[in-house]
């Protein structure tokens, strides 16, 4: 943390072209205000990078854009330090959207305490932006409300070490499914087959996907977990399955171009009676707690597990992200700053 | 008809490369064989022309190729002339699977005698093959199952002077929706006001089919019902209102091409909740007769019509099909062999 009177933050430079660069983002110190009425002061301990915020760096016509100048936003999880708002407690731990900041000062909306029925012995406070946040709630409502898998199906998920993937194969496992894992490594391969997928496939190695997949899944496939779009997605569409699902979490071969490439085969959908159909996970926020709750039963029960890769000091968080564009990251990735 | 004891039919001469040509096609005269126990002996009368008989003329993976020599599929309505099956009586109007040919010996499988209740009146034999045949009863059970219209939605409808798509067209606006139908020439549009259609968009003059979709649509497309794929179906994607459902009927544009376009725009499924399924209408037979009361009362009733384009001889069999990838069929497209 800082000496208290300022705070630290990344804030959008310029819009990124193609593949965010360093130069795109700016870190600046700026003072904090004194507290209001109603108002806490939360000292941000880690954040989240997600592929996901690549399109809100962006002016294109799918999300809202950040505006130049403005906070870069993340998930964070944090400690209130000083309070005048009953509901945010001193020393709570808490997460919400605080952005790539050192401290955020909250009146409450849109910050949440961490359950202490969940948030103990080896889940720590990082799960809430991690398998307990957004990626994992993409993952299991992915699977609940688009995929819903049935035992002895085959299921594919692509980027299948990140926390979505990982978590949808898992639930795959869960539902009795065979779960067939996509990754960019060996070493990423080697921890999906730790984690219970079935077949792992390094797609760097693979050669032509279509061929690939048709050999992972001779009958096919019923549900492919989507996290990347384009060419893998066309792969998927040619092996599926009559009656198959595509859920469409991610496209993050997508994200950094404006001549998107998009699939060449809708045949399939016709032939095969397909279906494809896209979620955002705030949709589903009435059902955040039970969801969460089942997951964390899992998670003590040894059937449900997530890596997290915390990366440390604020200054790495723009390399974390571009990062991930690369297909380095491994796990959940978040940036350690204070805690 | 022939002289009886001899049949004419067009079989596959060789599988089309892109567009059919009259060259794939032989027509052929072939005796016709005694009748045995069970069997019928049924005059052809009407039969029907499909884009959607493409994907078969070609080796390609997505449907059972039609072997080289083997008579053109098709639906057809037909009078049994002798019989001595006990199901079809000597007289009785009847449709099937009779194909490209001016008679067919049938021991009844697949064959089934036309509802006197339904084929009354101003519904002719015919219809058995158009709206209460597989084309109707596509735009019926894709509407009915995977658009699912509410009143006050808006629905975007391709090929829309065909029988599938006017029919969808139709039952949208039956369900209370703003119904914006596609077609490609002004004779087709005025056809299309005059049976309801609010808007008609003559793709050829429109220019840009996003910016005119945007401007049919301000506030956004619930349901595409698509014939076509392709650039249209990319078009109507960037135009979807969140939750909105693509039907996926038909994919003309892409029947008759090795390197398919498909796609660019899959983002959108993310952040505008979208869901794109196909169907093949045959998974719904069970619900047939049912569709087809429905759509027989609302015929009667002046809330769905249906117009049908027949072309006489045997012989204009390939042009006729030939002629749909030119987009100048208009309605029903049915030949006359005889009756």
């Amino acid at each position: 943390m800082t000496d208290g009177s300022q705070l630290r933050r990344w804030v959008l430079a310029k819009r990124p072209q193609g593949v965010p660069h360093a130069d795109d983002f700016r870190l600046e110190q700026a003072p904090l205000s004194e507290l209001q009425d109603g108002q806490a002061l939360i000292r941000v301990d880690h954040i989240s990078v997600d592929p996901g915020m690549r399109s809100r760096l962006s002016g294109d016509s799918y999300a809202p854009a950040l505006p130049i100048g403005a906070t870069i936003e993340s998930a964070g999880v944090g400690t209130v330090l000083t309070s005048r708002n009953a509901k945010l407690k001193e020393g709570a731990q808490v997460w919400g959207g605080f952005g790539w900041q050192t401290h955020a000062i909250s009146d409450g909306r849109g910050v949440q305490a961490l359950d202490p029925a969940i948030y103990q012995g080896a889940i720590k406070a990082t799960a809430a932006i991690g398998i307990f946040g957004i990626p994992g709630l993409t993952a299991y409502f992915g699977m609940a409300e688009i995929g819903k898998p049935k035992a002895e199906q085959v299921v594919l998920v692509s980027s299948a070490a990140g926390t979505v993937g990982a978590t949808a194969g898992q639930l795959a496992k869960i539902a009795g499914c065979t779960a067939i894992g996509l990754a960019g490594s060996d070493a990423k391969c080697a921890y999906l087959k730790e984690i219970g997928f079935d077949v792992a496939i390094n797609y760097k190695a693979a050669g032509d996907l279509t061929s690939a997949f048709k050999q992972a899944a001779p009958k096919g496939i019923d549900i492919y977990f989507d996290n990347v779009g384009g060419e893998t997605l066309d792969a998927a569409i040619m092996n599926m399955r009559r009656g198959g699902r595509i859920v469409v979490s991610g496209q993050i071969s997508e994200y950094n171009t404006t001549t998107p490439r998009g699939i060449r085969n809708t045949l399939p959908f016709i032939t095969q009676r397909l279906r494809m159909e896209g979620l955002v996970v705030y949709d589903y926020g009435a059902q955040f707690v039970e969801a969460r709750t089942q997951m964390a039963a899992w998670v003590r029960e040894g059937k449900l597990t997530y890596r997290e890769e915390i990366i440390d000091g604020l200054e790495q968080a723009p390399a974390a992200f571009i990062g991930l564009f690369s297909g380095d990251s491994f796990g959940r990735r978040l940036v350690h700053l204070g805690g």
